[in-house]
C-alpha cells in the first residue's frame, strides 16, 4: 500500500498513529542532528522528521533527497513542538521510521511555488511542472467545481446533456473551420464544430426541449491574447421558451454559481441594458460595472465655438475621473499617450481641470470659456476637484476609446474592489452587422438569431436598425456568454439567408438539412451558450484563459510540451490522398 | 408564455384547471360528435378533446391538424369516462378552448412509433424524427442519467474532471489518427486524440492523483458493426495505487451504476479470471457469463484412435448442450453452417448425443468407441439427454470459433434471461501480442503498460510468455472497459519501446516528452478506461451503440443527415495549403 493517508489530512486527533504517506519533496531543511522534509501531494503538505541521533542511517538517506523526489514513508504522527496554524496539518509531525524512493527526479527548471521563477514559455514546455504549483490547482479544481454545479442546476431543471458529433461538415459562414480529412472518403473533409449550433437546434426539433452539453468547440482564427483554438462552451438550448424565459433560467445558474462558488448572494434581478445604452453609457457591448464612471455625450454642448476637431466630429464624448483635477501634465500625457496607442488609435485628447477651488482650467481655453466649459461639467457631472476627459470622431470608434480610457482610469484609481462581481444582460442586439470589406451584411449573432417581431417590417426597409431578440451574459467587463431567440419558421429563415447574401442554392447546400428539418414540426426554441473557460477565468480572479486550461496552445497554436502541431509521415498523407503544396504565394 | 405544464405531468389533482400544453400531434381520432387528439412532448402524451357540439369551428380546425404539427392549447383538466392505466396522465384529458398552431409538418417518411416502419438508412437521414422515438429518448435519458451517476460516484471518491486537448500529436502507434491540418503552421497537422492516454499520465507526473474525464476520442479505423470513428470514453487514472486499488474503485464505480440505474444490488466481488482461463474455459477475453456451458478439452482423450483430423489437431475442445440430445440432424446441420461461416471460419464439427436412453451416438462412431466416447462425455460433464460438440484446430482459432458456437447455443436454448447482468473482471493479460504481418511484437494494451514485477526477468528470454498487469471489465460477453498499472519508470519504458522494435530515435521523436516527464519524479500510476457508448448500450439492452448516440455515422463514416463529410472550398484548401493528390493508385 502506497498510503493510509494523504498529506492534506492529519491532525492532532491521529497523534500516536502509525501512518504510510507518499508524495513529493517540496523542500528539506537541516536542523543540526535534525532533518525536516516538506512531503507535498495534491491535499497539502505534511512535515516529516528524521533524527540524526535516533537513526542516523536513515536521516542520511534522507539528505540525499531532492526537491520534487518521490517517496513513501512510514512513521508515527507527533505533536509538533513548534506549530504553524497557517497550514491544515501545522499542529503534527511525522516521526519517520521507514523511507522508499519511488522516483528520483532531475532539478526543475522553474521553482514549483505559488509565486514562480518560470517564464511563460518555460512553464508551457513543462506544463506538468507548473500544474504542480498550488495557483493551478486551485483553479482546475475550481473548473471541475464550477462544470459540478453547472450539471447540478441544470439536472434539476429537467435540461438532459445530449453529446454532439465533433466530426461535422464545414460550413463558411462565421470564422474559420478547421477541417479533418476523411480517408474513406477521399478529397472530403469533415469539420470541428464552432460551436454545436445546428446540432442544438436537431434536438429541438427532436423534441428534446432542454438541452445542455459542455462541449469543446473549435475555431481557426489568428489567436488573440485571450484566444484559444480550442474552447469549452456550456451550449444550451430551451423549446417553448422565449427570451425572457431564457434569461430567467440562466440568471438562475449564474446566481446558483455566485452562491455555491463564491458565497456570494444576489438578491435582486440582474441588471438589463439594451446594446444601444450600453455603447451610449459604457462605449462597449460588455460594460464594467463595478464602478460608475458613465460617458456624457457632448456633441450639443461643444458647437459654435470654431474648434473644428469637435464641429467636423460625428461624436464628442467624455468621462468624469473623480479627484483627477490635480492630475500633472506627465499624468494627462500619458492617458493622451494610452488612448493615442494602435489598439486604440485615438488622434488626441481634451481635458477639462474642474478644480477644488471651483476655478476652471482645459486644453481648448482658446475655444471654449469657462460658461461653455461649465455646460461640458454640469452635464458630465462633475463635481469640484474632477477631471473630464473628452474625446471625439466616428461615433462607434470613439465610444470605443472612451470605454477603454474608463477601464483604464478604474484602474488607475483602483476603483474596482477585488472579490467584486458585477453581472448584467446586454440585450436588443442589431441583427445584422455591416461589413465594409465585402459590403455585405453579416448576422451579428448568427444566420438563426429571430429578428424582434415588431422589427421583422424593417427587414427589407432598414436591415440595420433591425433589432434582434439577442442577449449576452456580462461579468465584470467580460462576455460571459450570449445567445438569442432562434428563427423556427422556415419562411423567415430563408428571408434570412437572403438578406446575409446566400444565393438559394448556398443556403441549400451549407444548411438545407435544417432548413428540411423545419419542416417537420420545428417548435419555437431559444438558447444560449457560455465561454466556460472565460467564466472560470473570472471566478479565478486570472486574467487569461490560459490559467484555467490545463493543456492551453499558445499564440501560434502551438503545444510546446508535446511539440504539435507537427509533420506527419509520407504514408499518412498518401492514405488520405493529400499533397501538401509548397508553390503558393505567401498571403 | 408557451405552457403552463408539460404533457407528461397531469393527473385527476388537476381537475378543473386552466392549463396551457404545447407539443406535437402524436395521433387523431374523430368519434362522432367528438375530435381526440394525442399532444406529445418529452414527458408524455396528453389526451385533448374537441366538441363538434359546443365548438364547431374550433372542432374543424383541430380535424385539419396533421401529424407531427406543432401546436399550442389552452383548456380545462377534467376527468376522463375512458381512463387509461397504462398512461401517467391516462385518467384526464383537456376540454380545449383554444388552438394555436406554432408549426406544421410534413407527413414523416416513417412512423414516430416504438416500433417504426423507418429502415436504418431513413432513421438516419431524418435523425431528428427517429429521436422523437420513445425508444430514442429513453436511451438518451439513460446515457444522461449514467454520465450524471459516474460523475457523482467519483468526485466523491475525489476524482477531479480535467479536459485535455481535442488537437494533439500524432503517433502512429497503434490505429490510425485523424488528422487536423494547421493553417498557422502550414504543412504541419494535429492529430484527433485516440484516447487522452499520455495526457492522463501527464497529470499524474504533475500531482493530480485522482483524474476521469468523459470525453471524445477517435480512430480512424475500417469500421465494423459496432464501432464509429468517434465515441466517449470514460477515462480515469489513479497515482499511488496498484491494480488491486483500481480494481476496488471502479468496481465500486460499477456497483454503483447497477444499484442507480438498473436497481441492481451486487452483494460479492466480482469473479475474477484470467486471460488464460478465460480463453480455455469460454474461448474468448471477454466471456458471457450469464450461462456456463463451458469448455472443455478433450486432446487427451481423443489420442489413438486414428482419427486423423483430432490427431493432427493442436487443440480439441468441446462444449456440451445440456438437453439437446434430440437436436435432428437439420439442426446439427445447421449448427455446422453456422461454424463454416467465414466470419467463424471453423472446418467442421464433430457431435455425440448421449441419449436419454443412455446410449451414445456420434459423428465419428467409426473411430471411437462406446468407451472413449464415455471418456469425453464424462470430461464434458455431460448427462444423458445431453449433445456434445467438438471442434479442432490451431489451439486459439477453436477455442474462438467455441466461443461463437456457445454463443449461438446460449441463442438457441434461451439461457440468458433479460435483465439479467454478469459482469466479471479478465485479468492477466499477456504484455504482447505477435504479430505475423509485420513479424514483430504489438503490445497487447499500450506501450506504456507495466509487465508483472515477477516477470520482468522473462522479457528477454521469453517476451510472448510476460503477463502485464493488465485488467479489463466484463459485462454479459461485452469488453466495458480495460486498464493497466503504467511504467513511470524511464528505463523500464526504454526497455518496453525497445521490445516493440522502436528505435531510441523514433521512441524520443513519438513519445519523448513523456519520457522527458518521468525525470521529474513520476508517481506509480494506474488506470482504466470505459467505452461509455458500450456501457449505456449494454444497460440499455440494445446491440448497437448507435442505439445510445444522438447522431450517429454509418459504416462508411457519414453522417447521411447532414451530408458528410464533404467537399471544402478551393479558398479553404490554398489557405491551408493542400492538395487533393488524385494521381495515386486505390489501394
Amino acid at each position: 500500500m502506497y498510503r493510509t493517508h494523504t498529506c492534506g489530512e492529519l491532525n492532532l486527533r491521529h497523534s500516536g498513529n502509525e501512518v504510510t504517506l507518499s508524495g513529493w519533496v517540496q523542500r528539506s531543511r537541516d536542523h543540526g542532528g535534525m532533518t525536516f522534509i516538506d512531503l507535498r501531494d495534491r491535499y497539502g503538505i505534511t512535515q516529516l522528521v528524521f533524527d540524526m541521533e535516533t537513526n542516523g542511517e536513515l536521516c542520511r538517506e534522507a539528505r540525499k533527497l531532492g526537491r520534487e523526489f518521490v517517496i513513501r514513508v512510514e512513521g508515527t504522527v507527533r505533536e509538533r513542538s513548534n506549530k504553524n496554524p497557517k497550514m491544515a496539518t501545522g499542529d503534527i509531525e511525522i516521526d519517520v521510521r521507514m523511507l522508499w524512493v519511488l522516483n528520483a527526479s532531475l532539478l526543475p527548471p522553474f521553482t514549483i511555488e505559488d509565486e514562480t521563477d518560470g517564464g511563460e514559455e518555460l512553464r508551457m514546455k513543462f506544463r506538468y511542472l507548473d500544474l504542480r504549483r498550488n495557483k493551478m490547482k486551485k483553479n482546475l479544481e475550481l473548473r471541475h467545481r464550477m462544470a459540478g454545479e453547472i450539471r447540478k442546476y441544470l439536472d434539476k431543471q429537467s435540461f438532459i446533456e445530449i453529446e454532439t458529433p465533433v466530426m461535422i461538415k464545414s460550413t463558411p459562414e462565421g470564422a474559420r473551420d478547421f477541417v479533418v480529412p476523411s480517408r474513406m472518403n477521399q478529397g472530403e473533409f469533415y469539420a470541428l464544430p464552432q460551436s454545436p449550433q445546428i446540432f442544438k437546434q436537431l434536438l429541438m426539433v427532436a423534441g428534446y426541449d432542454r438541452y445542455f452539453q459542455i462541449v469543446k468547440c473549435f475555431r481557426d482564427e489568428d489567436l488573440r491574447a485571450d484566444r484559444q483554438p480550442e474552447f469549452t462552451q456550456v451550449d444550451c438550448e430551451m423549446s417553448f421558451a422565449g427570451q425572457e424565459d431564457v434569461l430567467n433560467t440562466f440568471e438562475g445558474l449564474a446566481k446558483h454559481l455566485f452562491q455555491e462558488i463564491k458565497n456570494i448572494d444576489f438578491n435582486g434581478p440582474f441588471p438589463r441594458i439594451t446594446f444601444k445604452d450600453a455603447m451610449d453609457r459604457y462605449g462597449t457591448d460588455k460594460p464594467d460595472i463595478r464602478f460608475r464612471m458613465e460617458i456624457t455625450e457632448l456633441k450639443e454642448f461643444t458647437r459654435g465655438h470654431n474648434f473644428q476637431v469637435f464641429d467636423d466630429a460625428e461624436y464628442v464624448g467624455a468621462i468624469c475621473a473623480e479627484n483627477c483635477a490635480g492630475y500633472t501634465r506627465k499624468q494627462i500625457d500619458k492617458l493622451t499617450d494610452f488612448v493615442k496607442r494602435p489598439q486604440i488609435g485615438a488622434k488626441g485628447m481634451v481635458w477639462v481641470k474642474y478644480n477644488e477651488d471651483g476655478t476652471i482650467k482645459s486644453s481648448v481655453d482658446k475655444f471654449y470659456d469657462e460658461a461653455a466649459l461649465h455646460k461640458w461639467i454640469g452635464a458630465c457631472g462633475a463635481r469640484q476637484g474632477d477631471l473630464v476627459l473628452i474625446m471625439a470622431g466616428e461615433r462607434i470608434a470613439t465610444q470605443e476609446a472612451l470605454s477603454e480610457l474608463r477601464l483604464e482610469m478604474g484602474r488607475q484609481l483602483d476603483l474596482v474592489m477585488e472579490g467584486d462581481f458585477a453581472p448584467l444582460w446586454v440585450v436588443d442586439f442589431p441583427l445584422f452587422e455591416w461589413d465594409q470589406e465585402t459590403g455585405r451584411f453579416y448576422a451579428k449573432h448568427h444566420p438563426f438569431t429571430s429578428p424582434r417581431p415588431e422589427d421583422i417590417a424593417l427587414l427589407d426597409s432598414d436591415p440595420a436598425s433591425v433589432r434582434a431578440n439577442a442577449y449576452d451574459l456580462v461579468i465584470n467587463g467580460v462576455e460571459i456568454g450570449g445567445g438569442s431567440v432562434r428563427i423556427h419558421n422556415k419562411d423567415l429563415q430563408g428571408k434570412m439567408f437572403e438578406k446575409l447574401g446566400f444565393t438559394h442554392e448556398q443556403a441549400k447546400e451549407q444548411f438545407g438539412f435544417l432548413m428540411e428539418a423545419f419542416r417537420y414540426g420545428a417548435p419555437p426554441h431559444a438558447g444560449v451558450a457560455f465561454g466556460f473557460d472565460r467564466w472560470v477565468a473570472v471566478f479565478a480572479g486570472s486574467d487569461s484563459i490560459r490559467d484555467v486550461i490545463a493543456f492551453p496552445k499558445n499564440n501560434s497554436g502551438r503545444d510546446l510540451m508535446i511539440d504539435s502541431p507537427s509533420s506527419i509521415s509520407h504514408e499518412q498523407l498518401q492514405e488520405l490522398r493529400l499533397k501538401i503544396d509548397d508553390t503558393g504565394n505567401d498571403k
